[in-house]
């Protein structure tokens, strides 16, 4: 047996979603498919986040467990060359050989999201689908000060989707920074892990802050509140992209 | 009469290129059928570049003349409307009333284009159609050096398109750099104008200087040749963006 840690890059905009369903084409099933189409292998793969619908990676971790050996070059070609041949908007950037206790998502230590806001009057067209567009000018100072607040450990669930399957809504945020790069504000988030949907409402909240609709405050009260109905709405999937993964 | 500056973003990806054609989608076509569909009159409309096929645009100016005046901000949310409606990857990000001698093409006195290698070994999923995809490694350094060798004035016939129909190949280029943004490398040029082809031409031959296949004075011969034949290919049209011109 074998155990191999992939790096995928993917555009989420036509998946269900990371996980596997019966219904509707998914990241984790394309790539099932493309190691089946590989080597005849039926494997499942893990991942260090299973994004939502229309949610990006730029290279999110995975494993896979085979039981026979293969070159680690070979599964790099072969399964690219399966996920083109089907037209998935899916890369495999690295393939690498791992210990049999590595589990993409039980070993995972930091997790990195990227979530980009075009603020300009303007609908995109080079960017559709890869960024929310928000057409009122936005505060990003103070959108990054205020999401200071949300540093350390803290009970989230003032963020946390209704369906989060998590035991604990405590979490530790280990960073949160907002830049803006031309028209792109830029938010740069990282922790152990994440409840369901928490970077898309934090976004969703702050995105209230730079309207000047929620004061800082306003948005202590709402992460000491821990009820998911003080807080703003969910930030579309779009503008969101699983970045990386420490080990 | 009135005359209007536009400001245009466009992905060139499914149209045959800036010019209107009978029998292909073309940016212009699609402009002056917004403009038909939002006042009704018939206009041409001209831009600073008329891009080939697939090249892209962030900011190109163009102008049309209209024979009633409109508000401004009418004819940016009506046009846009119109080519949202049509589902054109076109938007209007800008449009400005503009004295009656003003000519998108004739009155420029500088554009400025971008140019995006890919350089990693695994084809794009996020930047796919939106860089041109090189898996060898190349010396971006070396190419930034060799590509200095172009500024000022000189007879750009080894990069110039069989086709094209400026009078002279003689043109001035103010400005080439190359720079590494994690896998993107990016040239940014500028001149008062260019050659048909020549920024596309110009990157094929750097990206065999940065294969290491031409040298610095091979660079220099090459464009002393004045011999097409003589340059590298031209590189594809998806990297390239027109990103500007001022007036």
């Amino acid at each position: 047996m074998a155990n191999y840690k992939l790096l995928i890059e993917y555009v989420g905009t036509k998946y269900s979603g990371w996980q596997i369903q019966d219904s509707a084409p998914s990241i984790q099933g394309a790539i099932e498919q493309a190691v089946f189409d590989f080597c005849g292998e039926k494997v499942e793969c893990y991942s260090a986040g299973r994004t939502d619908a229309g949610v990006h990676a730029i290279a999110m971790p995975a494993h896979i467990k085979t039981s026979k050996e293969y070159d680690i070059y070979k599964i790099l070609m072969g399964l690219n060359f399966h996920l083109l041949k089907n037209n998935h908007d899916i890369s495999i950037i690295n393939v690498e050989k791992v210990d049999d206790d590595f589990h993409a998502r039980f070993s995972c230590q930091k997790r990195f999201y990227i979530y980009k806001i075009l603020n300009r009057p303007i609908r995109p067209v080079i960017e559709k689908d890869r960024v929310w567009w928000v057409y009122k000018p936005l505060d990003w100072k103070l959108m990054h000060d205020v999401a200071q607040n949300l540093l350390g450990k803290h009970d989230f669930s003032s963020f946390r989707a209704s369906e989060c399957q998590a035991i604990s809504p405590i979490k530790t945020l280990d960073y949160i920074g907002i830049n803006k790069i031309g028209d792109i504000i830029q938010i740069n988030v990282n922790a152990k892990s994440f409840l369901h949907h928490q970077v898309r409402n934090i976004v969703g909240t702050l995105e209230l802050v730079g309207e000047g609709k929620i004061s800082n405050q306003d948005f202590i009260d709402i992460l000491e509140a821990k009820d998911r109905k003080m807080a703003g709405p969910t930030a579309p999937a779009c503008g969101l992209y699983f970045e990386k993964a420490l080990y």
